[in-house]
């Protein structure tokens, strides 16, 4: 890992972070300061990923009472912020943490309290992540010791790497510390249409890290399990519930039948920020439907390495948009969290909330 | 139907066709006369589906037999088309149809013959796609009148229109007599990747013919169903085989999954041509891998209205591009044929193929 996909300057009160519509093709830095950068950064997905996206809002929150600490602009803005996008937990998660805090300090002291507890957000999100890959990795290397040696072929879906969190990611953290450790291992990279962030990202990632890794399109996951190619499977999610009801990128629901239909284990790798205990059940999970020019186009570089959309579909043909799918509990094997592997049942759930709550 | 996807021209002993690989961006009509052009036109795409394979390497099978009608010439010239493509059975099942025609009659009839049969396999296919049409209007009439005059919303993926045969289509066959019929009716088109055929073909048939249609990227059929969104599933096949497995375009399956799960019917229309009764279990259907450049890339139009070819994934990231799956017949609702629905079960499709043999 040789940066963060976020990181905050001291000197100028400003975070950077990697403009990731730029990625693979150009490695861009951007700087965020103002409230606006913040909420552009989230809803046009210059930032992405569930952790990434609530630690994100806390330093936009954080910097916006740095401006302005007034309990109203604090409601304002975070406001403006929750509204960027709806379904990944860790945005509301994130700004209820901070609003605690900075309501029960004076007025003086508010932005220092905010950006105190962005940084404990992003540094919880480190260890927490460094927790799953540590959970996970047992998983893989059980895996691995059934196979003598061979290489685990690991599929996953849209990215959930540290370009979606801070550093290590919640799905390729297993991955990540599996490689460091010797484990032979082949990761299928579905490339997520429409904005391919498994192609483009998910690919980047593992290429830098030197992970072997292919690209396939979204369909030919199925292919690939009735056909023998993969040993598990593990995703993120952006918001699971009470139940064991996983929420992700569109998707990743048909992967999780056929990983079920075949045989094929099936985790969701989530930081417990990623719980919603409120949400009885996936069917309650507000989805976002982003715009149709997504689907009906495609970004990517011409010969020449310039950034060019295309449209892909018949002109004047209307689209749908769907940014995310339910996969229901009974196709996950587990939830991969800081706690350790769950099962994704409500009573398990019950459990480790309760664990959570007391300790 | 403003036009044939394929057409035999007397004056000049020439097929012209519509090269699918500029639709939907330009109508381009070729010619093709030479046995290479023939088998070009196969392997690059410029015509696909099952049918229209099946129908285009008759036609170039004749015209080949016009320059040499030897028998040797006739089998160098059926193998190089049998290796244009190997999913699709339709192929071998009109270049055997040829054969058997040629090899009974006198070196001077061969050509004569050869094109009287290629010609015959043609306007069967057309008769064929028709009576595909009127059996599966049925099934979507019984849907509509249940539905008390609100659309039916029927998923499709891939391209199984007029473009995949010669009129009609086989998946869009009954969609299009619907709506002839004033039917109301909505299609969910499935986008396809790597090529597309869905957002560009069968988004352009459907708009030619004033079927409403909504775009979506593959992964998002799982969530329309999770939602109530579709009413019922139909596509077509490459080769179904005599257990009722159905081989058809990459991504099928997990639909089919998606549709088991959600209690949505899942209907494969097909001609008997496309069934290859010596295979017993889809296991034993070659699945095509085409180049991994179809995965890594994607076609479109620019701003200006170029075909551009844009490079998606990360660079150097290797992809893989299985271009079929088997869905098995578990999880087929019905197989709409020239013949009426049949079951995909064994004892069915043995009663279907001894009633072909008799009649």
């Amino acid at each position: 890992m040789p940066l963060r996909s976020l990181t905050y300057c001291t000197e100028n009160n400003a975070v950077q972070i990697i403009d990731q519509t730029c990625l693979p093709g150009e490695l861009k830095i951007i700087e965020l300061s103002k409230l606006d950068d913040f909420c552009r950064a989230i809803s046009d997905m210059q930032v992405r990923g569930a952790p990434l996206i609530g630690i994100t809002a806390a330093y936009g929150l954080a910097l916006e009472l740095g401006r302005n600490p007034d309990l109203d602009n604090l409601a304002r803005a975070s406001a403006r912020l929750t509204a960027t996008r709806p379904t990944a937990i860790n945005l509301g998660w994130a700004l209820r943490r901070l609003e605690a805090v900075v309501e029960a300090v004076d007025e003086a002291d508010r932005f220092a309290a905010a950006l105190g507890e962005a940084h404990a957000i992003a540094e919880e999100d480190v260890a927490n992540c460094r927790a799953i890959g540590d959970h996970g990795l047992q998983m893989l290397r059980t895996m691995s010791e059934a196979a003598h040696g061979s290489a685990i072929n690991v599929l996953t879906h849209c990215n959930a790497g540290w370009l979606a969190a801070l550093e290590w990611g919640t799905a390729l953290a297993p991955i990540y510390r599996a490689h460091e450790q010797g484990m032979p291992l082949h990761v299928w990279v579905s490339e997520t249409r429409p904005r391919n962030q498994g192609a483009k990202l998910t690919a980047w990632e593992l290429a830098q890290a030197g992970v072997a890794h292919t690209v396939v399109a979204d369909g030919a996951a199925g292919y690939l399990m009735q056909t023998g190619r993969v040993d598990c499977c593990v995703v993120g999610s952006d918001r699971t519930v009470a139940n064991g009801d996983v929420c992700n990128k569109v998707g990743t629901y048909p992967k999780a039948l056929a990983a079920k239909a075949n045989g094929v284990p099936f985790y969701v790798a989530l930081p417990l920020s990623s719980f919603d205990w409120s949400c009885s059940s996936g069917a309650d999970i507000p989805i976002e439907e982003r715009g149709a020019e997504e689907v009906l186009a495609c970004e990517g570089r011409d010969p020449s390495g310039e950034s060019v959309r295309v449209l892909i579909a018949n002109a004047d043909s209307p689209g749908f948009n769907p940014a995310f799918d339910i996969t229901p509990a009974s196709l996950v094997t587990g939830l991969i969290t800081e706690c350790g592997i769950v099962a994704a049942e409500p009573a398990a759930l019950r459990a480790l909330r309760a664990e959570i709550q007391t300790s």
